[in-house]
């Protein structure tokens, strides 16, 4: 009928919306004319929701009220997660990090249809938009989308992890990097954490998720093409001379330590955003070496740990950025770790306009964060 | 000194930013690598949130436990407010509706500052970057920050007005937009509510806000460069195919009457997202004639009441996109209001990628709203 990953023609379309409507694979919808990328995943509204209405969330100790005796994250209850992709087992043979397909997915994997073209994730190609007249793009969301389950313990936050555990957790991560990465079918991946209802999440239990998608996302690859061009222009990566910046000036920055910088950025999108860096250039998380990797755990549970001082009763959100793994741009990228404290909901002005308020400048942010 | 609305140079900037430290009138910062624009307003951290912690709202009735005695919003308590700047009567002399500047406003009105270069918006210039190897920049935030208080009744709710007080209120917004669209001195307008805490609102009394700002924020810029391709390619209005489009599909309308048309866009974000267009051309909500802002009022209210019916705890977004004063695309955008139901936070992915994730498909959805 039609070859998957390219756009369906208007008639095609309009034939084949109907079926679509039965819950079933996950959508990528996109939006020419607003620029919208939407996964329409509707076995997503079948998730679990711990924290029942977000009204009900116990936010001082950020666990949901009353017992969970059945957490699907929980030793003994594998069978409600699938099986794992990956484990990392501690002397006793149990496992201490399991990494699970997401059981709810926005993309559907790559091996359950038939590979898409590079240009699923681009707007619509105008020439086709002309011929057609037809606005919109649909076709199927095709990634691979799994889930960290970062401790046997019930544990709801990441401090709570001792620093070799939080280590292991890194050590997932660029496992999970490498062998998507190794796949050679997707081409750009994100590690995220959404601690908290407010930040997201609909369970509890301490876990991240991974999510690699075959092109890079349109907002990503404007913050790549932008630190091209400043690589070309300057000859030195964008990054790196953020780095040095933010050292020189000093009233942004948290630590310079274990060859790791963390600081409030001058745009900081919400109070006490912070991010980190590796001080020396390297564009690839999962090429970090492991031994940095146990120096990094101490740095990041440094931070979380100031983070969680500052703003105890606070949501955040923990994104990885690594180098995508289509183009080349391993010279003007800089793997970096981002942490979003949520204190308020974001509102109408930022869902509009892409503007956000901040109503603490990040140098006083940095300046409570530092003397923690 | 430094000419206001021009970026500072490096050392310049450097030696300004502890002064700017202070708590005083707002910045606006933006990041060239990211693409990021913040408004650092800290006076903005006094505001009162009357709904305390997120997690003890009664998101059931969208109403902070307990009283409120001293809500800032309700009749007798006017000295909390600044004074009015507009205000609509009723026959019993009392006001109905009253706009105020808002209290702890993102932006400092023009007649506060110098007036801004009409480049206080845009992207940090490339060759100043290049020239001072400065990443960010930083002005201060210069615009309109408005509040309407839509009742003196202490209602929380937009369906709680009657038609005719909902088109005062539709009134009122015109009367703003004109007002400042008449002042000359700003180039892009917002009306915009955040009904409950979870859409953002720090107070219940039923209240949107107008924010107007010198340029064009860069996401809506990017879609107006698009309709306006779209234009001159294809000779129509790229909304008013839309229209056309929705229409003839039908498995997204909610309904067609009055004049005006309501969908549930291709690329919804959220379960529920309705967008709210007139059919026939019209580019300007503020030139909307006084007959037809009574037609709108019932056409809103009806899908008010719709979206409350089938998601009674939903906090939500309400958006209101006139066009851009600055520049001339009267024959290529087409005003809109948008509802944005909030049903869950935005997560990690949303925040990294811009991509959304929506957990109902939009045809599902319209058939729900179809069938109040």
């Amino acid at each position: 009928m039609h070859p998957p990953g390219q756009p369906l023609e208007f008639n095609a379309w309009r034939v084949r919306a109907p079926a679509l409507l039965t819950i079933g694979m996950p959508e990528l919808r996109t939006d020419w004319l607003t620029g919208r990328t939407v996964f329409v995943a509707e076995t997503r509204a079948e998730r679990p929701y711990e924290f029942g209405n977000i009204a009900t969330v116990d936010l001082e100790h950020d666990r949901p009220l009353g017992n969970q005796p059945s957490c699907p994250f929980c030793p003994g209850q594998e069978h409600l997660t699938p099986a794992s992709v990956y484990e990392m087992a501690g002397d006793d043979g149990k496992w201490h990090i399991r990494v699970v397909p997401n059981k709810f997915p926005a993309v559907t994997a790559p091996s359950d249809v038939a590979i898409l073209s590079v240009s699923a994730l681009d707007p619509y190609p105008v020439h086709i938009r002309a011929a057609t007249r037809e606005p919109h793009a649909l076709t199927q969301a095709v990634g691979a989308h799994e889930v960290f389950i970062e401790s046997p313990r019930h544990v709801t936050r990441l401090s709570a992890l001792s620093v070799p555990e939080l280590s292991n957790v890194l050590q997932a991560y660029a496992a999970r990097l490498q062998h998507w990465r190794g796949d050679g079918r997707l081409g750009y991946a994100l590690v995220f954490k959404n601690q908290g209802a407010l930040a997201g999440a609909s369970l509890a239990h301490l876990h991240s998720q991974f999510i690699a998608l075959p092109t890079v996302p349109v907002v990503v690859n404007d913050e790549l093409s932008r630190a091209e061009h400043d690589w070309r222009t300057l000859g030195i990566c964008a990054y790196c001379r953020l780095i040095e910046q933010e050292t020189l000036t000093g009233d942004r920055l948290i630590f310079n330590r274990d060859g790791f910088i963390a600081f409030c950025p001058h745009a900081s999108l919400q109070p006490y955003e912070t991010w980190l860096l590796p001080s020396r250039h390297l564009a690839s998380f999962e090429e970090t070496e492991p031994e940095k990797l146990n120096r990094l755990a101490g740095v990041v549970h440094s931070l979380v740990t100031r983070i969680e001082t500052v703003v105890p009763t606070a949501a955040y959100n923990m994104l990885l950025r690594t180098a995508p793994w289509c183009g080349d741009c391993g010279q003007w990228f800089h793997w970096r770790i981002e942490l979003l404290p949520r204190v308020t909901s974001l509102a109408g002005l930022e869902l509009a306009t892409g503007i956000f308020i901040n109503p603490l400048a990040p140098e006083r942010a940095a300046s409570k964060l530092r003397s923690v």
